[in-house]
């Protein structure tokens, strides 16, 4: 009768070591961004940045901040692969137009309401002289 | 007696090929939108994309299309380089919030200058009603 034997997990090759046809050790950089089950994100770091960029660029980083840089460059890169002339330089742009639109359009706004305050603050004066008018009468 | 000669302009390696210590030739993809002067701007593309990916981006679009996306490459290195967790979705995160800030000033604004129009509205019937008093007395 075979002794009793804990489940094995397989996880398997992280997505980069995956994607990359390379063992996956304990020690993969990568591993704890790109789990096997999201080998589309990084696929698309990899085609802009590339994988050695991704590495060096994490080693840079201490470790709490290096889930954020990935989401960053996974991000990025899909922008850029949506629009690969102008990436994500030209949504800043567009952004930065709509920005300008609107702040133009604030101001005008605000400009319209502070000439309607000044013309009630008018027709209050001029009201107030009639009940003045009519009471004195 | 030396035979006059045209002089020979001296260009050297475009700045691609001067950082990685290649030799530059005619065919050179990278040296269009890397002169010599500008190594800097390799540099900083080089440090966020690597060579061979910016070589393959720009091989895949038209001629037309590659000097404003080496542009946009530098822009988006020089902002990744500058914000190393975040870089260009940073940028892009904090103009939405500029951007849903500003809609929201815009909003009240335009719901500030209706009550006053309404009110000027009701001034103006008042208005109206002693000016039809006074003139049938």
């Amino acid at each position: 009768m075979p002794s009793p034997s804990l489940p094995t997990v397989v996880q398997g090759p992280c997505a980069a070591c995956k994607v990359l046809r390379r063992r996956c050790t304990d020690t993969c950089s990568l591993a704890p961004y790109f789990p096997p089950s999201e080998q589309l994100k990084f696929v698309i770091a990899h085609k802009v940045f590339g994988a050695s960029n991704i590495v060096k660029a994490l080693q840079e980083l201490p470790e709490s901040k290096r889930a954020d840089a990935v989401s960053s460059m996974v991000y990025e890169a899909n922008v850029r692969i949506h629009d690969p002339v102008y990436g994500c330089a030209g949504a800043i742009s567009k952004l930065q137009k709509q920005l300008n639109d609107l702040q133009a359009e604030l101001a005008v706004t605000q400009a319209e309401l502070l000439i309607m305050q000044c013309q009630q603050q008018q027709q209050n004066d001029i009201a107030s002289f009639y009940d003045r008018d009519l009471g004195s009468d």
